[in-house]
């Protein structure tokens, strides 16, 4: 006999972790980048415990995507080498982490992001380079010039980072593999005018092919989504949003899961485990989808994007079999 | 001289709510639907704070997606006539409010969430009909059986409701009336077989056409979204999402709001009042629109659908010219 809570008695829509999914992504991923070569993206997330599983198997340094998740992860304990690859303006916040003993790192792509990190206290840098992605990074030929500003400013310059989001999920490995050799080939020519140790890029499409990153900022890889889910990449769907029919016409469903409970970017959830369901839309609170089951049945939803979902929830149910053997706050929400 | 915050100190990205466009909203549906006329969805907010302006208009009827809207509500003591829209199979924390003192009704559209509905201690229903939305709702032709299941099962049945989803957001206005009347009498129908005194149903965009529901549902009009701003209705949008341009190239400028600040499934999200703008895509946490902007600049988003943006965030900042006048919790999100 057991006190566990078991799945069937969650209210939903919740959030599933399957414990066994995730300790195999975990280590089939630290098995091709050991160590410090996977610096793990902490936005897929958002969840201090999954990133102690995630340090546990000998990853030390992190990706964070905003200042909240830095401050997240200092307060879990796991602060000791933090990249922030993401551009701030006010980096105060920042600079108490690191007055109070932590390590955080962050982007910078301008001589204004340059001037935030030192006038916020942040010691440690890396120039971040547009790799053909048009978001954030320097144009390539800047990038020394950027980083003798920020030596200049009394910033140590740890090295490059460019995210060739343009790449990560591309359908075909030929052309993913092709088309990141081009992108690192502007990153590595960057390294060369900036210096330092760090050549930090890629995701969890490129992970396998960038051969020229000295790490990578994988993140999606640990829970997975339907769209990478297409890539035919060696992980699996750790992650589900169950939810119950609590409606039915006869010709469809009606899952008390909706657009509050799934990133919708990148389209509709699916159903997982029930073969020949078609989900037909989503709305706040609900999801309607065929074929038609009975009213009390249970479903899982595998979300289409991973960290637009997390983002949703306040805390993931970990469960093995049946049965919750863990419950974990998604800790790192908001900014 | 004055201690208030400005919005140029906000960190961002930040949800703005323009305080006298807001007033406006609510003013101009309390004209035109007075007390009880109207039962505001706070579906669309999740905010009490709001949901008390709303109250201070004369509404003191909600209505609720979720349970823990339901608990927000009653907290907040605006619990004197809760309407959960929405099936539930476990009604005990409904029950558990009710016992308290509040008044929720529930929604039930099967024999199963008639019998949830009495063995969670709830006393009041509504008999939820379909009306042409291919989402809950019973067949109208089934509303008069249920509702005397519901009597039988100890149950007061205060009505009906139908929600004419399919029609709140056509474009074309006469299309809109015309479709809701059509919608309307299978309510009105399905009324005249159940009895009591609630016929709900409506939304913002048939609030002023749907005049069969003693009662309308409304909630976008409060805050509005770009959906609903197509619709000439004479609504103004009092929420964007205050962000800042972090980086940019010369040809674009890359705001810090992205797929986590704002609900997608009705696309980009559009800058306000910035002429000729246009978002070229979303990120996790950045925007990457043109024209390019300085570094440091703000800019305002107006989200295309409010109900899963407002559920991103933590609160939201109440300003009237640049100044914060008050700081809402977002109190009612999750489940």
């Amino acid at each position: 006999m057991t006190d566990r809570l078991t799945i069937a008695q969650l209210q939903t829509p919740a959030l599933l972790i399957d414990a066994d999914v995730l300790e195999r992504n975990i280590a089939e991923m630290a098995t091709a980048l050991p160590g410090p070569r996977l610096r793990p993206h902490v936005k897929a997330h958002k969840c201090t415990d999954l990133a102690r599983r995630q340090a546990a198997a000998g990853h030390q340094g992190f990706t964070c995507a905003t200042i909240r998740e830095c401050e997240g992860m200092v307060t879990a304990g796991l602060g000791d080498d933090l990249l922030l690859a993401n551009e701030v303006l006010d980096a105060g916040r920042l600079g108490a982490l690191v007055a109070g003993g932590a390590r955080v790192t962050v982007a910078v792509d301008s001589p204004r992001t340059v001037h935030a990190a030192a006038a916020g206290g942040v010691r440690e840098v890396v120039i971040d380079v547009n790799v053909g992605l048009p978001r954030c990074g320097c144009d390539p030929a800047d990038a020394g010039q950027l980083a003798d500003a920020a030596r200049k400013a009394g910033l140590q310059v740890r090295g490059v980072m460019g995210y060739e989001g343009h790449v990560v999920g591309l359908p075909d490995a030929a052309e993913r593999a092709s088309k990141t050799k081009t992108a690192m080939e502007l990153l590595v020519a960057a390294h060369a005018d900036v210096g330092g140790g760090l050549v930090s890029a890629g995701g969890t499409g490129t992970y396998a092919c960038n051969t020229w990153a000295s790490e990578i900022q994988a993140g999606s890889y640990v829970l997975m989504d339907t769209a990478y889910g297409k890539l035919g990449l060696p992980f699996g769907q750790a992650l589900h949003v169950l939810a119950t029919v609590i409606s039915g016409s006869g010709q469809w469903s009606v899952a008390d899961a909706g657009l509050k409970a799934f990133g919708m970017d990148h389209g509709n959830p699916e159903l997982a485990g029930l073969d020949g369901a078609t989900v037909w839309f989503c709305s706040d609170e609900h999801t309607t989808f065929s074929p038609a089951l009975p009213v009390g049945e249970r479903v899982r939803f595998a979300p289409a994007h991973i960290d637009p979902t997390m983002a949703y929830h306040e805390r993931a149910y970990v469960c093995s079999g049946g049965e919750i053997v863990d419950v974990w706050p998604i800790d790192m929400r908001g900014w």
